[in-house]
């Protein structure tokens, strides 16, 4: 096991229904040592590509992107979830819909801060069934920047996000997969990488 | 002028409505190298006191906040706005309306991640009416915790927020105090530290 599994599995809470509580290090307080460490993983993984930028979402990708930027010396955006009074002028508005139904989302990023030709990064918390990734991975494309690499921290493998995204050729990390977690005796199995 | 007003006076845009717009590097498109920089600063400003945790709000303050708590060697902790279904167990809500009416709103915590007799540095971005900034003070004395510093990048100072916080004893310290700006101009005057 790796730091980051590890970690979920010392103070990770699995409850019904496939949620996977992470909020003592990851979404809620953070541990920045931890992401360092993790930083340092993206790092590694992403050896010898250049990228101009890191994109996440708000809220708790933000955290991990900044600690996360300093490994790669590139600012972040984050794209919003709804239109605040502080965006303004042109914006990329990705409105993306789940196959299951179950999430619908706007995702807004300001025209200013991606540009054609960029490389960009993106980074999140998690990676589940993939709506938030996918409006994020569209508006790249609108701004005409390419997205030549995905660096997640918890990927749900048995959600189908992760493989719709590799199947689609794009360079995605996930430092834990989880392939599968038992709400009754709390065990999670993690994917070999 | 400092660094951070440097900056503001480069890249800062002011809008009618006393509006002043710093997505270019603050709270929509971040420069990690400026928040080392403010980092640094709030060290310096804050010598000799010992924090257990900073504490910030979705969505702006969690970049800052977390490249600050490389230099104090602590974890953040972000307060939410909406009830999410992540946070369950007890919580701190704190249900803060302006005297201005101008905003509601709920800061949300849960009780695992702030406990009695811890040391609490807040960070945030701007503190102009300081709406949510009472929301969090009021969420660490409900804890039984205290806070020893609140640090803010940009505050406005012709608002009433900075004043009152000040006004009941608490070390305030915010990078850039604006006490005047004007939008046909583009002018803005910085408050002498």
């Amino acid at each position: 096991m790796n730091f980051l599994e590890e970690r979920i599995q010392k103070d990770g809470i699995v409850k019904e229904g496939n949620v996977l509580k992470v909020d003592s290090f990851l979404n809620h307080q953070m541990d920045i040592t931890l992401f360092e460490k993790m930083g340092e993983e993206f790092k590694r993984r992403f050896a010898g590509k250049k990228f101009d930028k890191i994109l996440t979402i708000e809220a708790s990708g933000i955290g991990i992107a900044c600690i996360v930027a300093r490994h790669f010396g590139v600012p972040v955006v984050f794209a919003k979830k709804t239109k605040s009074v502080n965006i303004d002028g042109e914006m990329y508005i990705a409105e993306v819909e789940s196959f299951t139904h179950k999430c619908r989302n706007q995702v807004i990023v300001s025209k200013k801060f991606i540009s054609e030709g960029e490389h960009i990064l993106i980074i999140d918390d998690f990676l589940a069934n993939g709506c938030a990734l996918q409006g994020l991975i569209s508006i790249v494309k609108e701004a005409g920047a390419s997205v030549d690499g995905i660096g997640i921290a918890i990927e749900k493998g048995f959600q189908v996000g992760g493989r719709m995204i590799r199947n689609l050729g794009y360079h995605l990390e996930s430092l834990a997969i989880v392939d599968a977690m038992d709400a009754e005796t709390g065990s999670i199995t993690f994917r070999e990488q």
